[in-house]
């Protein structure tokens, strides 16, 4: 049997939320270092993404000491870019003073992501969109997102960037909405220190085949990090992975495997009202269970297969692994 | 040319939102009466609907002596039914105290009406559905919601009810999701005080079309009230009316108006980014482009192409008043 | 171990397609007796649902002695009312010479049903509804509909009626369209033998949860009969049955079987570019696997967990018999 | 006031149509010739789009001289590459011998651009893509496909070639399907005789921003055609222009105005139940009307207020225009 890989989880999995109607949260507040505790009790979680600023009052050297103490790295670190301050925008503001002040406080998270060892500094431009038609300049959009992230990358040569695209929320439409849009933006940038964060759930609910998103991210030397979840594909409910999906996670991580992709398998799911700590649980068990899969998937005759593509026939190879993926006989 | 109808909006419209990104909200918090103050500003607005509880420390008197000053009338009241407490749902919530409190704080929302002299109790139960597969008893939720809803009902015979459905959000699936859902439910009440609030937004990214879920309302002698807004299609995102479906709001009041329904035309929009009162008069402004389109519509001959089903013939007629209607030589 | 249902499928499964673009259709034509030839072909096909008319010049007695060559039984008859004669409706078609010749086609088709021993007859006027706004008026849509529907029934009070409903396609939107318009629609017209065949997909890609809805027509005592296959959501792709969804299938045959709903498994695919015997194999295989599984699945247990709403426990219940159920060592 | 643009069609509008159901076809078979007398009836239509092979017996001479008889002009050649040889695909196809023929018949066509003097080859590979998870190797298909397409352009180097993208249908997940991907895909093949057909339906349900997407392609010096029509965003209806979506069709046509883009204004509808000759004038009525509206359209005003991202100024700009394009006062 290979080797299990390294499971890490967004930091925010281990959080409370809120939405436009439980304006009072779904949960109390977590800080945090909460969070890290939290995400500490998961069994078999190494790493995490870890957003930016922290609760107040928080240190990096206690982010750092925190982690240590319960046996994490830090992945990656996310730069909320999307809360009100910056509800037009970071990069395409129409504001320029605020667009500067989004790459200020970028520069200042790629920090974070030095002082803490991480991989990458997550960029996740959640408010650069648009909501109505005909309420921005398109060509001026890209100008600026395209031009904003190359200033950021320039700025940060010695720091891998990847951007997370989404379809859309909170913004009706997100300006990084596709695995395609987002490799041409990175290759009109002209530089090599960023690449793609895909998240299973977005490329989901915005019609992409996720594995065929990750294809044509690995050809074009683009994914650099990857996230998963599950939603009912037609907005990011970011659920546990593999409880409406399995399938179709299945060939995502199929196709990172016959492209020897080998990094974090990672969790980003808003457990709203569930148990944080048991919903990643059940989350790794799942993905353990998909690795078990894989190492029995007969893929020469399912390649044979694909060559004619012949649907039933990779079915019943995939379906072979896959609804056996959780015996206990093993 | 014909009266014009009265028009009115959630008070909400007038608030500021938050949601799972923006966590420090789109704009600072607005209390119950600098709502009112702001829907008193709107040109043409008659009444609102008004969400319960107020701002911590306002009372009924308040709120009724501010309604007053600002030339407004309370239509309805919206109980807050959605909130972390509920977050498993209200009626449904798989907790009986819970279930108990809910109804509680119902009927204390019924007394508020009846202080308002409103015309109807809004009931949207929003945390009331499910969120993944196998998670609730299907059974079981249509049980406590219908029996939920009747004692309700029985609890308030001089109170109008109206449940206003909505397929998503914030639960992953909500209980009352459809137009004929809510009608076979509300028939096996057996009750005669509760009816519809049809959300055209709702009907329409639900895959109904809003005009037909209208038209079976009507007949079903359930359409007690409306609001209005509009959406992308694929979620609720309570834009300003007319943005992008003018087409099909436009059928909508036409259905209303050849069935003689006379009652409010609402707004229920969540200016996230936008002023929420040049939001409402810029609705307001298309809904009577719409009025007077509906005034110089040829009924008979649109009747006429629909006898045959001629969709271009009714087309026709339609684009000749919708895409006139707001010319200013009236 | 409980005994195995039946297994069915649409006669059509053993077609050939075409559509708008392959006019030339996907294979060679395959008339009524090779295709009973072929369902014979699939190990563990009981019954069948047969098209009518048959293929030109075939006979209801050479249909009878196929099925009975074949080991199989009809168990529905359904009537082509959705060909270029009834393009703008066969119940609702504004011209009301064609609604009669329909009802009479009908009629003729119930005849089929006795001969066949059927157990019942399956409406499905896929060409009733619309596809633009403004195009009919939904008030005499649903007139037509349900006046037709119940003249049919009151003709043939010896005959099963179901009805199965659809979102949309070929219409852009579909009269009966959801199983709570459907309910509604059939409790007006006053008569007890029409009921509703649920597809699976329908539901799917409606926004329906399937489980939810074959629950409430349960309740209604209108669920009579079914079909399943899989699509990706937004169409009605007839897939092979499990290849996308297997969860939801999963909690669907969970409802029936928690509600001893015992009739037919049934098949609603097109094989458009697959062998469709083989297609219909690869079903039955996986769908054993779900009763294998609905066996071994602790329905106490998940009970429990939908008691308290506990979404991760029930998934965990279900995931442990879900991707174990095709193992070879039972 | 501008002059008017030149005003087209897919030939295909004037045919007769059949799907899965309606095997017999909406209404009887049209031959090219007829459907180009068709097209003549249509006022202001000056150029079509011309489908190949041609109905069988029909010859180019006949073709062009039928063209000229009705003073039309062909804009492009449509080869049928997706009819039932080409089920499993033309450049995707598993099998290297229909690959061939696929080049081999796509090169004659090109030789009917030449001799109708047509200005592009348009391609749309409609088979090309998958239907299952796991049914094709994903990093095989870019290959294929983009190499395929450059074999085609380096054999036709005086030929311009168009590919119109969508995102399924009638495979259930296409190859060539956003308009970031496309122009991926023709940035690795390095030919400059490859550009795109921007179809605004297509971009509409495949979650797009029609007007992002030609703004993005004319960015990239790719936006070679265009194709208008409308649908309800879930399916590429093909219905009739501005029946539904006039503001984002209206935001299409600004687009391409404030670009400077000057080619064809087309439409590609499928009339299945309508008079076509009608549903062109209709179309071609509604889109003067928005010419018309673009010629008053403040588009200063409107720059401004995008430059604040402010929805509510450029949505009263375009309503003041919009709802006003049709009275007959000018």
């Amino acid at each position: 049997m290979s080797d299990l890989p390294r499971f890490g989880a967004g930091l925010w999995h281990f959080a409370s939320y809120l939405d436009r109607y439980a304006t009072d949260g779904y949960a109390p507040a977590v800080t945090t270092l909460e969070q890290i505790a939290r995400a500490g009790e998961v069994e078999d979680l190494s790493v995490v993404d870890v957003p930016y600023p922290f609760t107040e009052g928080v240190t990096v050297d206690q982010v750092k000491q925190a982690l240590a103490d319960h046996g994490l790295e830090a992945i990656g670190v996310t730069p909320e870019i999307y809360m009100r301050k910056y509800r037009m925008g970071a990069f395409t503001n129409p504001d320029e003073a605020l667009r500067k002040e989004a790459i200020a406080f970028l520069n200042e998270a790629a920090d974070v992501v030095r002082a803490l060892g991480a991989t990458y500094l997550k960029v996740w431009p959640g408010q650069d969109g648009w909501d109505y038609p005909f309420q921005v300049s398109h060509a001026e959009q890209w100008r600026l997102a395209v031009d904003g992230m190359r200033e950021l990358a320039q700025a940060n040569p010695d720091i891998k960037i990847v951007i997370e695209y989404k379809p859309r929320e909170p913004r009706n439409k997100m300006f990084w909405d596709s695995a395609a849009k987002t490799a041409l933006g990175i290759k009109e940038m002209g530089v090599d220190n960023v690449g793609v964060l895909l998240d299973f759930g977005h490329a989901l609910y915005g019609g992409e085949s996720p594995a065929a998103a990750a294809q044509l991210l690995i050809d074009q030397g683009l994914l650099w990090g990857m996230d998963v979840n599950d939603n009912l594909r037609g907005w990011d409910d970011d659920m546990v992975v593999g409880t409406v999906h399995p399938v179709e996670v299945f060939e995502f991580f199929y196709t990172l495997k016959i492209n020897n992709w080998e990094g974090v398998w990672q969790l980003d799911q808003f457990p709203f009202r569930e148990d944080t700590v048991e919903a990643a649980n059940l989350s790794i068990r799942f993905l353990k269970g998909l690795h078990r899969a894989l190492d029995e998937l007969d893929i020469d005759a399912l390649r044979e297969a694909q060559s004619r593509q012949d649907a039933l026939a990779a079915q019943k190879l995939v379906q072979d692994v896959l609804f056996t993926c959780l015996r206990s006989d093993a």
